[in-house]
């Protein structure tokens, strides 16, 4: 793959974005406040969180009508969470990787390693009771729809991800991590690159969506700011597509779940 | 702690730093190259590869003169490494976590969990024999003997994150993570702030220093590039305080090591 390595890269938050409802067409959205304060230029990477897609896609959960089952009280018991909250994160999830006080870590359908499959009762509307926001669907998926939209209505090649803010392992804070990708490569591969004395490279494999989703995150911030769609210019992947899927290691070569 | 976002953030890898060797003045190199092609700024942040820092401090090491342990030629069997390499993981570590073909994943002298104890031979000159170059033996001190001269000698306040490409659990891919930070937070904490519709956050420390040490790495590529040193402006995070330790997550508290 070629790796174009640039001077200069530059971020841009997107203001005035109003609150996101089912259906709304967040493509047009982009286009319109883009056209207004900073157009899409051939190779800019737009980046959309989570919450705005989730919510845009009707993936708001009331927990009036929601159930839980025997395990999913067994669970809220341990984690000290809403039983009706953990009967969607089983219904999300393919996996239980732990189960303490505070928090659930699961293998979700997509395949994310997260806490409580990444739904979420912050900035969510609840006029009308308690409610929570799933995942897209498929965040791969919507970030394809997304991508060819911007790519058709500007004449110019537009990548997108779909960011969440996620936990780690081994270190504490959330980062900005990419759940969907389309129009640049989830995973950069360098293998048979040198380095600087002409030797190969050993480790070469970059999660170069992630690094984008998370340098996003900085502008988006967490709380009342609503900046949820940031436009990255300068990002040194032209012409190269991927999936956030391919950033997810496969469970059987993963040492840590 | 407060946290001004902005709209904008820009970041610009200084080019032409030469091949580092020990003893040169990294604090220096970046005040003259950053005066000539992009000068700093109040609340300025310089990321640095910590293999510049660690070159500069002197920590390559020849592996002719290292004589492995027989714990290390054990482990060098299991992982196919250079039992010499291993010895010098070993010296680095204070436990090992995983050892299978190919890796072995330590949580090395610093409480960092990663790859190898982050010895590397790329990009290490091998003039003189075969040599690998270890992490800085305190990149927190190193990141702030770094800010206090850039700040000295600019009168503006600047922010250091040492930055190094790591893995993670789950993902695939390395991306750059603060292993040295000063003059701006690690971890920033959001609890008792205010969602969109009023409502405390729940989730709410952000890894503040890595969203910016990935961002950095996007510029400054894993190859030959030779791109070290990027300064982001616009970081939301002015006035505080902080170090890369803050971000690694106690053993304790951790479900995944």
């Amino acid at each position: 793959m070629t790796h174009q390595v640039q001077h200069r890269l530059s971020l841009h938050a997107l203001a005035g974005i109003d609150r996101i409802r089912p259906g709304d067409d967040i493509a047009q959205i982009i286009l319109q406040a883009a056209a207004a304060q900073h157009p899409l230029c051939e190779n800019d990477v737009v980046v959309i969180a989570q919450k705005i897609v989730s919510k845009s896609e009707g993936r708001r959960v009331r927990l009036a009508g929601v159930t839980p089952s025997g395990r999913a009280r067994e669970l809220a018991e341990i984690a000290g969470k809403d039983p009706r909250i953990v009967e969607l994160i089983l219904a999300e999830s393919s996996k239980i990787l732990r189960c303490v006080p505070g928090i659930i870590i699961v293998e979700d359908r997509r395949g994310l390693v997260l806490a409580n499959a990444g739904i979420d009762a912050s900035n969510v509307d609840h006029q009308d009771g308690d409610s929570v926001l799933l995942l897209p669907e498929n965040p791969d998926r919507s970030a394809e729809i997304l991508a060819t939209r911007l790519t058709a209505a500007t004449g110019a090649r537009i990548g997108v991800i779909i960011n969440d803010s996620i936990g780690r392992a081994w270190r504490r804070g959330t980062i900005g991590t990419a759940i969907g990708v389309s129009g640049l490569p989830g995973v950069l591969d360098l293998r048979g690159t040198r380095d600087l004395y002409g030797r190969a490279l050993v480790s070469t494999e970059i999660g170069a969506a992630d690094e984008l989703a998370a340098a996003a995150s900085i502008l988006m911030g967490q709380a009342a700011e609503g900046r949820p769609i940031v436009i990255i210019r300068g990002a040194p992947y032209a012409n190269q597509d991927g999936t956030a899927q391919e950033l997810q290691r496969p469970a059987a070569s993963d040492l840590f779940r």
